[in-house]
């Protein structure tokens, strides 16, 4: 993500354009809230309709009250236009209220929207190296699966390697299941089916993960949950990583394991880029 | 905490008057940040030499740069004069950077500074009604103990109820481990001993804790971290609760569990308050 600049182009926050949020707000004070990373492509917000639907189903998890469909649209609507190819975070908040983990009632949420300029998304084609972190995932059902503000994990995680050929961290959880990347989901490709790990204890169920195992079924594929370790993610005929900004790539490698050729990742990506 | 207004007097940001800080700023976008609740007794922080140590260790886990003290005492030198009685939050976050998980190098933390005027701590002397939260904690060594912004267990835990007859309630690990209160620690008198839930897997190690282990140790009492579940809990000849805003409460009851006197508390609540 090298190729994106600092500063976001524009920034709304509760419709109005501003650099600011309350200092006092919960989402600064306890992480609590969701977000959404989205790529913008010819000046839209790819999978708009996805990454609204997954908001709510985040927030409906927190009992955080999302704002409604209308609500968000009419925030697009005034931060653009947005630039031609780039990324939209929006973020939601329960807003500010007595200090205290209690949430307050009635919320008066905050939301975020951010657009930057960015190139074409990272590592095409070619297929990414990756490595696996140290840091190992907790396990917390109430919040696996949501992409909410409690990042810290994922922080620590990508915070241990500076080496530019590494595009991704594989992180395994705290009895060693492989979960996902850093900032994608992971799919293999075994004996003819698309398996990725899944969520329900930890890790961040992304768009891109569900629009892809929904096409992938669509089209006749076997698409399996499941739970396997690092040694049998090595044993895979494929790995490939999804996330909304650069939609899907395959791994060619991991250490010392090289997968030299593509299999059924051009397909996968076209299917999720159609 | 019923009787704290929602509004801080007065709100330092980087050692300047304000009300809002950075919307990209790395404390919101991923929790990314440590924080302090101290109590505000006769205008001055309370015990701010021990919170500034553990501020200190705790950014030193999340390889945060911490501000020094001589900073960190010109801003209490700025927000002053304090209330006579209230609150004081200390944050300090990784500040802002290039979007992404990765963090930023250089770093610019982030210093929020805010207080709250307050009465006197609440749940005097007459002992607690607590309860037991259906949450439970996720384990994860590398945040275990620190006092992170990535606090969305508490809050879910805090919204499991809303009788005010009920003061805390008690947060047990994925395991069935006792770990603390939803907004304090956990200590037990049993057979001449004092004991608390060991913290490295998952809860916050606070500074009322640490204080009152080390003063009883002076004592010449047996302090003791281990691990316990609840059905230990229960048979405890005494149950107490510490933060730094109430120091040190004992639990009067739990569910149809009661504890009609105090034993130990007492002596414990004149230690830490000296």
């Amino acid at each position: 993500m090298a190729d994106q600049p600092d500063i976001p182009l524009r920034i709304l926050v509760n419709g109005l354009a501003a650099t600011q949020v309350a200092a006092m707000d919960r989402g600064l004070m306890y992480g609590d809230g969701v977000f959404r990373t989205i790529r913008i492509a010819d000046g839209r917000p790819r999978w708009w309709p996805d990454h609204l639907a997954k908001l709510a189903e985040d927030c409906a998890r927190l009992g955080l009250d999302c704002p409604d469909v209308a609500r968000l649209d009419e925030d697009l609507a005034r931060i653009e236009p947005l630039p031609i190819r780039g990324v939209l975070r929006l973020t939601v908040t329960r807003g500010d209220g007595p200090r205290g983990y209690r949430p307050p009632s009635p919320q008066r949420c905050t939301r975020i929207l951010a657009c930057w300029a960015a190139g074409d998304p990272p590592y095409p084609g070619e297929g990414l190296n990756i490595r696996v972190c140290d840091l190992r995932l907790a396990r917390q059902p109430a919040l696996a699966g949501i992409k909410h503000l409690n990042r810290l994990e994922n922080v620590l995680a990508r915070a241990e390697w500076n080496d530019p050929s590494i595009a991704e961290g594989i992180l395994l959880d705290q009895s060693g299941r492989v979960v996902s990347g850093v900032m994608s989901n992971l799919f293999t490709w075994r004996d003819g089916r698309l398996q990725t790990p899944s969520l329900r204890l930890c890790g961040v169920a992304g768009v891109a993960r569900a629009r892809l195992m929904r096409l992938a079924a669509e089209e006749g594929m076997i698409v399996e949950e499941t739970d396997f370790d690092l040694a049998t993610l090595l044993t895979a005929d494929e790995v490939m990583l999804t996330n909304s900004l650069f939609g899907l790539r395959r791994v060619a490698g991991l250490g010392a394991r090289i997968w030299p050729e593509p299999l059924i990742s051009p397909r996968l990506m076209e299917l999720l880029d159609a």
